[in-house]
């Protein structure tokens, strides 16, 4: 149901594509699209389900807010958008997946809500000044460890034997939702014939990439003669693109730092407030400021980066679905970087920072140290703003965005129309009004959650509960653009979520290997183990005991580490060390040697469809048999 | 051309299949084989090669000694033996592979003799009775350290820089000739045109399946009524299956304790000649009888355990792929446990001797200690005897075993015959001479030594070289075998080497753990390293160091561990143990990381065979679609 029929046009220039996506390509037209099926809006309520049209079902049933509670209706989407469409709101299927992960996230943090006050270390609270501290910066004064009483009950929340689980089940959680995933595709493709769709063999050449190409060759699959990007343009390109992304990622880690100095201006100037209450909580605040700081570049990068990687993936690939494979990796290994240095530095790269007499440095400022309810709160800190923030921003912006444009079409429209308006609006012009279909890129980038949700859950156990309420919301919030606000986007086979899978993977064992290193090095967990088993069974003492006292004649306050007076690592640091590197070992080990079984017991395509898969190749052979046999 | 036809056979049974390979089963003849292409020696010598039957080029071209230096004639082999026993040729083409793994191996064993004088510590030879050294058994002397210049000199050999570079030279050689493998794989399944051939639909079922099946069922696939075994009584097989596999394993472990109690009895008896030749070489004299033992018990338990699998196999599998890969994955297992239980014994648990007042017990002895030459010593030793010895063997039986059936079988036709013999043998009489073909497990079980050159390489550079030695030596046996010594072996198609990758993939990764671990705490090179770094760059004062003198008033013999008087771990261990555990983890993490990225890169299919596929699959689309044109 093309508004606009092809007209073959054979260009004296040897291109040899032709159809309307050249014309609209060359300006000929201002656009093509597949005109949606009526209006979605039901015109009484008391017709028929039988005469609504597919659009009015789809909205009626699926792209209101009240339907939330109600399953997707695949077969529906892709009768109407197609495979591809159909296919991204099978993956939001992950957010019913969220849902153990969400409940199991909540009760560990509740867990850890309740023994709060029964676990934290009484030497603390109760210190006093018995503890004056080590002042953290140059011209800060010594502050008292009772101090911090509050922020190491609430690191505590975010520290204990229940994030361990957590995050052991968060790795096992990730890899059985994988495994299930790749079910749950195969099942779809052979249920919607696409499970042998061979992108390169059946799909066209893209318009950009036909206008662009410089050589025309004969495609080796087809024999037909077809545009060409010779080899070595292609390496270029792949270098410049390379390159590219290596800037930019310059830029983000320029950017960060940036960040990093901001947080310790914004502290000095807590602290140099005088108020007491700005001074012992300055590090929150700072840390605070800063986070928003960052998802404000994070964001703005984003964008930027995005055009970039469109510019840059334009021209070299032959498929709409090579295409998109490459500016998706492109675009992810950059956002991936964006978003998630900066939790890194936290979890992992804050807190070198020396002892008395020996501090280390950038640019001239002291390295930052994690606040004294440990860096596993900052970084959970630094997490529920990012995260829950883009996750905010994104779902408004989307929100605003369609209504902008959607009112900017509609004058655009209006203006080419002039006073030639009838009164009922025919079809195309009706739907000219509607915003064209961007693609769902933007939406699947949204997943970037999954790597939230499970590379750094060790330190934010409430992040799939964030993660499943931003899913509840994206889902109807999708549906509604694409059956209320979009144009009709034409309908694209696939038979699965291409490079976004390995993507997924990927993330997957990443994230087994960050939650080793989270809890060995950056949460309290093994220390106090290590503690009571060689010292005490109750953790009295343990305070003292993480306390070391800086080298003679320099001051008397002592600081957090494990070191001796001329500030060399005791041997209780090198225990520490070797268990916390044991731990990485056995945890990583066991996880994937757990995980590899589990990829290797359950097979990718279900048992039932399998068999299905071979009746039917069966068949096919004898018809193909008996038909020879007849023909003979 | 089979000898005899099969005559169908309708039994009152409900038992549906019928054919020759049943009446050969329930006896009602002896054997069923198709036949040779005539005699394999050439009548004379001046035939013109196109005269030559296909056996007699094999023979000529392929299966004799003086060819070793030849390819092997893939598709040959193929035409007259089916595409299974072809694949195993093409999968000795990893001899080829090992070409570059010998000679780096050999260069690194030659470089560590090379420089074996100037890089031992001085300390050790030159020491005289500088360091009398604590008793090695409860009844022993103390002994000089210099004693055991010699073995701390061999120990240099495996234990040096060179190795470490090898095992990861190795783990990337794993990786990517399994890699190449799979490319190999599927160009030839695509040559030999069984790309698409799917065991399930295509194998019949297995005779002894069929016999004992216990119930009658509609294949799901193909709609026929067929043997089956219901679910139930395959868990219980499954699980009885798995207890003799127990059952099994624990029978090696009494074995391994069998032979370590062996080694320390030899050696108290060695210590107690009073000999000082005897004395000082004890471990290795030791080691080496109970190698040969342990070579002994191996060797036999692979027998029993073969036979024992075969007959917990037989039933359950339907074809005969099935019932391949079950066996293959059931003996496997098992060898594997057999074949390197006592190498990883001697690797990560010998050693662990606790300390002068404290030595740690198993049945009232002390728990062995490695020889003064390191753990790497003794565990190259014993992968010497055990490999080179199971090659050894394993080519000789195979020749023995050959003959004596040959001419058994021989006995049995002529008393068969009696005097009715006739001037010219018939064919099959002739054929009937020669040993049935037992299938290829026994071959591909061979590759066990794939394990042996990935697994311990680090202690043994040379394996290798001895593997590639043995590859050259078994292709011409097992051509030798299958053209002249066989009876021509009923042809069948694979497409893959079966369950043997996956395996083979698993003894890889295994690999790069086992290397990681081996050269972190069994090797000295760390040690060593650290040493350098924190004391002095040469080894000056190292041997003193490893030292640590017996808690006061027991003895004043020193021993070698880095522990204080009191027998606590020092500072040191404690720094040391941190280093083995980091350069494990950066070491796996980083090979595992390349590894992954070159999987990723080399595509397991070569892009131009992709292309001829997409390519033939385009063309047969087309003619299908004109055809069906055609009827219309």
């Amino acid at each position: 149901v093309y508004e606009i029929l092809a007209r073959t046009v054979y260009g004296k220039r040897k291109r040899t594509e032709v159809g309307v996506d050249r014309l609209v390509n060359e300006g000929a037209y201002t656009a093509a699209y597949p005109l949606h099926e009526g209006p979605f809006k039901l015109q009484s309520h008391e017709i028929h389900p039988d005469e609504l049209n597919q659009r009015q079902v789809l909205h009626y049933y699926w792209a209101r807010w009240c339907k939330w509670f109600k399953y997707q209706p695949l077969d529906h989407i892709r009768e109407y958008f197609g495979e591809k469409i159909a296919l991204y709101f099978a993956w939001l299927f992950y957010t019913a997946w969220l849902l153990p992960a969400a409940i199991v996230g909540t009760l560990v943090f509740v867990s850890g809500v309740m023994s709060m006050d029964t676990n934290t270390p009484e030497d603390i609270c109760s210190s006093g000044a018995k503890y004056p501290m080590c002042p953290l910066c140059k011209t800060c004064d010594a502050w008292n460890m009772s101090d911090i009483c509050t922020m190491a009950k609430l690191g505590y929340l975010f520290d204990h034997p229940g994030t361990v689980f957590f995050s052991v089940f968060m790795s096992f959680w990730a890899v059985t939702f994988l495994e299930f995933w790749k079910r749950k595709m195969a099942t779809l493709a052979h249920h919607w014939d696409c499970m042998d769709f061979h992108e390169e063999e059946q799909e066209r050449p893209r318009p950009e990439f036909a206008a662009t190409a410089p050589t025309v060759e004969e495609n080796p699959v087809t024999g037909v003669k077809e545009p060409y990007f010779p080899e070595k343009t292609r390496l270029s390109r792949m270098f410049t693109g390379s390159m590219v992304i290596v800037l930019m990622l310059c830029v983000v880690i320029i950017f960060l730092v940036t960040v990093v100095m901001c947080r310790g201006v914004i502290s000095v100037m807590m602290y140099q407030s005088g108020s007491p209450v700005l001074r012992t909580e300055a590090g929150t605040i700072a840390n605070i400021c800063s986070s928003i700081v960052n998802l404000g570049f994070i964001l703005v990068m984003g964008q930027v980066y995005t055009a970039l990687a469109e510019q840059l993936t334009k021209w070299m690939h032959r498929t709409q679905t090579q295409h998109d494979n490459a500016f998706t990796l492109k675009v992810f290994i950059f956002q991936f970087v964006n978003f998630y240095s900066s939790p890194f530095y936290v979890a992992f790269f804050k807190g070198f920072v020396g002892y008395p007499t020996n501090y280390g440095t950038l640019f001239g400022m002291r390295n930052e140290d994690c606040g004294p309810g440990g860096c596993l709160i900052e970084l959970a800190e630094q997490l529920f703003i990012i995260m829950v923030g883009k996750q905010l921003i994104n779902n408004i912006q989307e929100f605003i965005i369609s209504k902008v444009k959607a009112w900017r079409q509609k004058r655009t429209l209006a203006s080419v129309l002039g006073d030639d308006e009838q009164d009922e609006p025919r079809p195309w012009e009706e739907d000219y009004k509607l915003v064209p279909c961007g693609g769902l890129f933007e939406e699947y980038l949204e997943m970037l959650q999954f790597g939230f949700i499970t590379i750094f859950v060790a330190a934010f156990p409430l992040a799939p509960l964030f993660a499943l309420l931003n899913n509840w919301v994206e889902i109807r919030l999708d549906a509604h653009k694409f059956v209320c606000e979009y144009r009709r986007p034409v309908a694209e086979r696939a038979q699965n979520i291409g490079v976004w899978f390995n993507i997924l993977e990927a993330l997957s064992h990443l994230s087994v290997i960050a939650n080793a290193f989270l809890i060995a090095f950056t949460s309290d967990f093994l220390p106090r183990l290590l503690y009571q088993y060689k010292f005490s069974n109750d953790l009295n003492g343990y305070v003292n005991f993480t306390l070391a006292y800086a080298p003679l004649n320099y001051t008397d306050y002592p600081y957090k580490a494990f070191r001796d007076n001329d500030g060399m690592y005791t041997l209780f640091y090198w225990e520490l060390l070797a268990v916390r590197l044991g731990f990485i070992i056995a945890f990583e080990h066991v996880v994937f040697f757990v995980l590899r079984a589990i990829d290797w017991i359950v097979p990718d395509v279900p048992e039932s469809l399998e068999l299905k898969i071979k009746r039917e190749r069966y068949l096919a052979k004898q018809a193909l048999a008996e038909n020879q046999e007849a023909l003979l």
